[in-house]
C-alpha cells in the first residue's frame, strides 16, 4: 500500500470514528445478538458493567434462563437447538425488561419492549420470504368519524393486484392483540408473507388483508365495532376494487383482537360470511352484552356463515375460557370448526391460524 | 353497584391482571413517558431500582442531563419549553444507551436505538399530520439481481394517485442515512406528511417518492449505484405509471445518502434532472473515484441539470466538509443552489432539507 493510500485510509477510519461518535453518541459496543447458528442453537448477548444480573426471557423457554457476563461486561448465552420459527424475546437486566439493543427486528406493541429472532427452517416455513411474486402492504390514513380521529391501517393487496376495477377482491378484515398495533400482524404475524406463499401455492385466494388498529382508549371497546362497520369498511370498499356480498368479506383476529372478532362478526352475520377468532379474550362488557342471555336464529346463521372458526392452543392461559365460548356456541346450535392446537397465546401460533383461515376463506 | 355487577368488575380486575401477567412477563411498572406539557415543557421519566445514574440524551439538549430518582425507582426530570418539532432522545443508564422503555415511538436505525417525542406547534408544522388529503406508503420487495438479494423499499403515492397510466408522475428516489434504515424517511423525516401537506398546499407536485434500504455490507458501496440504475429505477418504472424522463426523476438523500446522492446523480445526469443532498458524507472510497480529478463537461451538465442542491446546518459536523463540497463543485463550474441553515446533523434539518426540495422539483 502507498503511503498516499495509507493516509487516506487513516482520513476514512479518522473519519469514520468521528462518525459514529457524533451520530450516535454514548451507546454500548456494536455486538452480535442474536447470533442464529446453522444447528440453530442461538447465542443472545448483552452489554452492561453495572447489572448485576441478566436473563433471557423468551417463548422458546420455558422459563427465564441466565446470562454470564465476561471480564469486557458482555453477559451472553447460547441456548440449545431452537425450533424453527419467529420467537419474542427480551432480557431482563436487574428486574427490569429491556429489548436487545443489538437487534432491530422489534416486536410492534404498546406496553411492553420485546425483540425478535427469527430461526429458519431447513425447508421453507409458512411465513419465510420465498422467491413467490410479492403483494405490498400499504399504510395509509382514514378520517374515524366514531372515534373522532384520523387513524392509519395496512392493507395488504396481493401480487399482480389490480386497481383497474375489473377485479373484485375479497377482504378479511384483521384485528391485532390488547396492546399490539396495526403493524403487528405484518412485523410480527407475517400476514403478508403466509398470504404470498399461500396464494402462489394456489392454496388460497387472491384477497385483500385490512389490518386496523383496534385498541380504543379510553372509549368503550364498542366504539371499535362501529369504526370497522361505518368508518374502515366504507374507507376500504370506496378506495379498493372489493367484492361487497358477505360471501366477499370475513373478519379474524387475536386475543383482544379475536373477542373483537366475535363481537364484530355476530352482531353483523349479514356482512361477514366468515368469522376467525384466534384465542379470543372474552371478558369484556361488550362480549356480556351481546352473548349473554342470546338467542341467536341459528337456522338463519349457519345459513349465512361459510366459516365459523375459533382457534386457540392447549397451553394458551385462555384455553379453559375458549373452550367455554366454543362450547356456548355449539349449545346455541351455531355451527363452529374449532383448531386446537399445541402451544400457547403467541404469535407463533397466530400464523398457524391465520394460515389455517386463509386455506378456506372465498372458496 | 349491585353484587352481581361487583362480581363482575372483580373478575374483569383479576382477569386483566393475569392477562397482564401472563402475556407480558417481567416488566417495569406503566409510567408515562415522555410527557408534552402545554406550554411545551416535557417531563421525560425511566424506571430502575438499580441504577447508579441515568441521563436524558436528546437532540434538543446542549448536552445530556440527569434524571432525579423517587423512593419508587421512577427517575424522572422536565425539560423546559422545546422548540416544537421530532426530536431523537435517549436514556443513558450507568453508561449505556437505552429507549424510553415507555414510548413506543423509536427512531428506525441499525445501530442505535433512539425514542422520539413530538412537540407539537401551537400552528401545523410542515410535518404534522393535518386534515387534508393524504397519500399512501407501500412496503414491498423486489428483486436485486446486483446484490443477490431480496430487499424492502417503501413506495409513497401521492393522494387520488391514478394507477390507471393516463397520468404518469415524477419519482424523486430518497435515501436515508448510513445506519438508517428504508423505514427512517417515513418514521422520522415524515416525507410522506410533508408531500401531502405541500400538494394540499399547492406548493409541490403530485409525485412518487421511493425509499430504498441503502445501506450494502459487506459489499462496496458503488454497487447500491448499480442496485438504484439497474434494479431499483426498472422495478418502480414496470410497476408504476411513471415520467421516464429525466425531467421526471430526481434523487435525494441524507449523510451517507447525501453522498450516494451524489455519485448517483452525477455518473447518471442523463437519468436525473434533479440532484439533493443533504449534509452528504463523502469520505468514500467511490467519490474520491468520481470526484478526484473530475474533469465535468460544465456546460452540458448545467443544461441537464434543472436542480442541484447541497443542504447543510452551521453545527452539522460535516458543515467543514460539506463547504469543500460545494466550493469543488463551484469550481468545476457546476451550477448549485446551496441550502446553509441552523443546526446540525439532525432529522430535524432533514425535514426542512426535503421539504426545500420538494417545492423545486419537477416543476
Amino acid at each position: 500500500m502507498t503511503m498516499k493510500n495509507l493516509r487516506i485510509q487513516l482520513l476514512f477510519l479518522f473519519i469514520s470514528v468521528f462518525l459514529s461518535q457524533e451520530i450516535i453518541a454514548q451507546r454500548p459496543p456494536a455486538i452480535s445478538s442474536p447470533d442464529v447458528h446453522p444447528d440453530k442453537s442461538v447465542t443472545f448477548r448483552y452489554f452492561s458493567k453495572t447489572a448485576k444480573e441478566v436473563k433471557l426471557s423468551g417463548e422458546f423457554l420455558k422459563e427465564p434462563v441466565d446470562l454470564k457476563k465476561d471480564t469486557t461486561g458482555i453477559w451472553s448465552i447460547t441456548v440449545p437447538a431452537i425450533k424453527p420459527d419467529i420467537y419474542p424475546y427480551n432480557f431482563v437486566v436487574d428486574g427490569v425488561s429491556v429489548q436487545d439493543p443489538n437487534n432491530t427486528y422489534v416486536f410492534a406493541n404498546e406496553r411492553f419492549k420485546r425483540s425478535i429472532v427469527d430461526v429458519p427452517g431447513d425447508q421453507p416455513l409458512a411465513h419465510s420470504l420465498q422467491n413467490v411474486p410479492h403483494g405490498k402492504v400499504s399504510y395509509q390514513y382514514y378520517e374515524s368519524k366514531t372515534l373522532g380521529v384520523t387513524r392509519q391501517l395496512l392493507v395488504y393487496t396481493p401480487p399482480n393486484f389490480d386497481a383497474s376495477g375489473k377485479t373484485k377482491y375479497p377482504v378479511m378484515y384483521l384485528i391485532h392483540g390488547g396492546s399490539d398495533t396495526e403493524e403487528t400482524w405484518t412485523k410480527v404475524g407475517k400476514s403478508n408473507l403466509i398470504a404470498d406463499n399461500l396464494i402462489a401455492a394456489g392454496k388460497a385466494k387472491k384477497m385483500i388483508i385490512v389490518m386496523p388498529y383496534g385498541n380504543v382508549r379510553p372509549a368503550p371497546m364498542p366504539d371499535f365495532t362501529k369504526d370497522v362497520i361505518n368508518d374502515i369498511i366504507p374507507f376500504i370498499e370506496e378506495n379498493y376494487p372489493v367484492d361487497k356480498n358477505s360471501s366477499g368479506r370475513a373478519v379474524a383476529g387475536f386475543s383482544v383482537g379475536g373477542g373483537q372478532t366475535l363481537n364484530i362478526g355476530f352482531t353483523n352475520t349479514d356482512k361477514f360470511a366468515y368469522i376467525c377468532s384466534y384465542a379470543p379474550f372474552t371478558a369484556t362488557e361488550e362480549f356480556r352484552k351481546n352473548f349473554d342471555n342470546w338467542s341467536p336464529d341459528a337456522a338463519k346463521i349457519n345459513q349465512q356463515l361459510k366459516l365459523f372458526t375459533i382457534s386457540v392452543g392447549t397451553d394458551d392461559f385462555l384455553y379453559e375460557s375458549v373452550k367455554k365460548n366454543i362450547a356456548m356456541f355449539e349449545e346455541k346450535g351455531i355451527k363452529i370448526k374449532p383448531l386446537i392446537v399445541d402451544g400457547g397465546h403467541t404469535w407463533m401460533n397466530c400464523k398457524l391460524f391465520l394460515a389455517n383461515s386463509l386455506e378456506q376463506i372465498f372458496k
